[in-house]
C-alpha cells in the first residue's frame, strides 16, 4: 500500500479502536487525526463536504478516497492478510459476524457504554431511557451466543483470528463500562485473553 | 457450487429479498423455507438449535452449513461474481455501503416498515412510539444521503452495479410502505429504474 493512511477518529470509540488494532496487527503504519464526537466535530461543514456525509466516525482517508464504516476500513487495511479467510464459506461467515456485531451487538453495548459512560445516564432523553432495559437484555443476548459459539472452539471462524475477532473484541473487552458483567460469559472471557495476547497487540488507549 | 442451497426466510422481509435478488442476477437456484415470524417460527427451540441461534431470518443454508445475516449470505452467492469489484478500495467502499445499510438505513426504513405495515403502530410499545419520529428522521436522512451519493452517478461503487446497490434497493424501493415520500429523492428514483432493469431481475414478491 503506498498511500498515506489516516484514521479520522474520536479514539474513545471501540469502532475507531477496531481500525487501530486491525492496523496493528497486520503491522501497517497509520496517522490518526482526532475529533470531538461530543462537541459536534464530525457534523461541521467542512467534515461532512470532505471526510464523511454522514457525519460520523471512524473514516479511514487513502490518499485522496476515504471509508467510513469501522468494519469496511478494517477490511480494507486487513485485505489479503492473515486476518481474511480465503476460503468462501469461511470467509462469507466472518463477515456475518461483523454485520452480526454492527445490527445486534453494537448497537445495544456500545449505545450502553456511551449513554452511561460518556452521555451520563441523567442526561438522556425519555425515548432513550425507555431503550435502557431493552438494550440490557439484547446486549446480554449477544454475549450469551458468543459465549455459546466460543464454547470448544477459539476464534469465531475457522481455526485462526480473523477481523471476525478484531471487530467482536472492540467493544466486548470494555462492555463493563456499561455494566455487563462479563465474568458471566467465561467462554468470551477466555477469548478475550486470546486476543490479548496476539503479537503486536494494541490496548484501546495504546 | 455444488451444495444444495436452501434459503430460511420470511418473504415480506426486505433482508430475505436481497438473498433471493443476488441469487437470481447472478443465476444460482435457491430453494426456499418460509417462516412466518409474526407466529414466533423463527424462535423455536429447533430453529435455534439448528438453523440460527440469532433467531432471525433470512439464513442461507449451504449443504449442512448456514450463513446468517442478509448481506453476507448475499456475498456468499456473489462471490466471483461481477456484482463484487476486485479492487481493493472499491471492494471495502462496497463494504462500507453495505454496513451502513445495516446501521443507518434498515434500522430506521425497515423498522418503520415492519412497525407500520405489518404490526401495525396502535400494537406498538411505548418505547417503540417513542422511537417514531427518530426513525423518520433517520430515515429521511439516510435517503438524502443517498440521493447526494447518486447525483451524478449511476451505481454505488465504481461504474456497475454490486452488491452495495442490491443491499440498499431491498428496503429502499419499498420504503413508500411507511410513508417515506420517494418522489422527493429523484436520483435514488432513477437508480430504483436502474436496478430494476437489470437482466434477470427479480421483483419482491417474484
Amino acid at each position: 500500500m503506498t498511500d498515506t493512511l489516516v484514521l479520522h477518529e474520536y479514539a474513545a470509540s471501540g469502532n475507531c479502536y477496531k481500525v487501530r488494532l486491525t492496523a496493528a496487527l497486520v503491522g501497517i503504519p497509520i496517522d490518526r487525526r482526532e475529533y470531538d464526537i461530543l462537541k459536534g466535530e464530525t457534523r461541521t461543514p467542512e467534515f461532512l463536504e470532505n471526510v464523511n456525509p454522514n457525519g460520523r466516525i471512524p473514516v479511514l482517508q487513502a490518499g485522496d478516497r476515504f471509508i467510513p464504516e469501522s468494519n469496511a476500513a478494517c477490511y480494507y487495511l486487513a485485505d489479503g492478510s492473515r486476518l481474511i479467510p480465503s476460503e468462501r464459506f469461511d470467509h462469507a461467515d466472518m463477515l456475518r459476524w461483523m454485520f452480526w456485531e454492527q445490527y445486534n451487538h453494537e448497537p445495544n453495548i456500545a449505545t450502553l457504554r456511551f449513554w452511561m459512560h460518556e452521555v451520563g445516564v441523567e442526561k438522556l432523553t425519555e425515548a432513550q431511557r425507555l431503550q435502557l432495559s431493552a438494550k440490557r437484555e439484547g446486549g446480554n443476548a449477544a454475549l450469551k451466543l458468543m459465549d455459546d459459539h466460543l464454547s470448544g472452539r477459539e476464534w469465531f471462524v475457522g481455526d485462526g483470528i480473523s477481523l471476525a475477532d478484531i471487530c467482536l473484541f472492540a467493544y466486548t473487552h470494555v462492555a463493563g463500562d456499561a455494566e455487563f458483567r462479563l465474568h458471566a460469559y467465561p467462554h468470551v472471557s477466555g477469548w478475550i485473553d486470546r486476543v490479548q495476547k496476539q503479537p503486536n497487540f494494541l490496548p484501546m488507549d495504546g
